[in-house]
């Protein structure tokens, strides 16, 4: 994601003063979007498809709330911050269960091995940025 | 949302035993989703945008939470229940918060009154459908 | 999606003069993104998921051009119609391709031809709407 | 984006066989996606507001269309090409009118600057990726 830093430090209100714990929590969020979508896809055209229905839809959730989490953790200029803290936690949780479900299938996929990495990082990141919210 | 509940009533795990709670939260979502989406840009084009700041982001971060739990709510028929439930949380929150910001333009603005009620019809199916979850 | 006519009409650019072959477009968007985001979700859950990995494919892209085509669609007051045609066009594209899929299950699984139906009415209401801009 | 070339490669039907030029435009779908969220908040932001409401409209379009364009790209592996292109397509248009509109206030404004690059960037991206469609 490159601009990403620049682009947050450019905002009227931020100017500089960066909360580099969020903006690492951005950059994972979307990354593990597209591990997610790719991992689901994968998943499908493995042919033991039907051992893969429950990584396939933890893949699908946690994708979709990676992206609302790198919205509107990007879009935090206002007072907004419980609502951000709200998605970040739910982002945690959908990371945790997806990690550990691709985690079951890391020996004999590596998608789901590399997925299960992204999902861990991002939730791990989730939680650093949640801690700057007191 | 024709077909809505057909739909969902014809998932093979679900055959009939549908969650009415959770059937109305979705259309709730959806609906609400396309209410701020469209109460942002309205906001965006009244003369005093610089007063409605705030109430275009909730706009659009409540937008974003809507989607994602009309999403993960409608995807629910796996063992996903802590996910749904963590965006439900997240969801609630930011239709509570921007029902607040749009009601205190509710008498100056006609979308931001409407807005207001799709918000807290929102807020309330959302919990109405966690009631569920237990 | 109740509401929505009101919320489009008490928009400042709008007053009255609404687009109602875009209105019903965007109904049907959001509608048929909830059809098929249930539809994937189904056909995982079916016996013979192998057989629907296509389907579930096309029916997951076609959800998200219409969630981007209903929020657009519904930010459409400035003069960013090139993008609304555009976005319309790849909608009405993927609601074509996902409804020929899903008439291809229809006989054995009544999801698929609900959500057969649902795309059918949102190809031609992007359609009806395209007439519009010109 | 780490792990995403890897995540491609290891899905059963590409099998090291990936499509450079789409890699390349997925991952500038989803860092434009974040550039343009950052652009229309830190607009918003702006004393001079009522001056870039267009250019939010756009931001927050383009934001859309290249989250569609990153998901759906991802997500290539069946007989959609149809349907990538014209999101593609969509995507495109999208990053080339917000790119003009940030490049008029690209002296006033740092974001719109940097936005206005990462537009052109996922413009000339989607283009290339276009290309190998054939």
């Amino acid at each position: 994601m490159h601009h990403m830093r620049e682009m947050i430090s450019a905002h009227p209100d931020v100017r500089g003063n960066t909360n580099d714990a969020l903006i690492r929590c951005i950059e994972e969020c979307y990354s593990c979007a597209q591990s997610c979508t790719s991992c689901a896809d994968a998943c499908l055209a493995e042919e033991m498809v039907a051992d893969l229905r429950q990584c396939i839809r933890l893949n699908l959730d946690c994708a979709d709330l990676c992206i609302a989490s790198g919205t509107v953790g990007t879009r935090r200029t206002g007072s907004n911050e419980q609502v951000i803290v709200a998605t970040l936690e739910a982002c945690a949780q959908a990371c945790a269960l997806c990690a550990e479900e691709c985690e079951r299938h890391a020996s004999m996929h590596e998608h789901c091995r590399i997925c299960a990495e992204a999902c861990r990082s991002c939730e791990q990141a989730c939680q650093a940025a949640l801690q700057t919210f007191h």
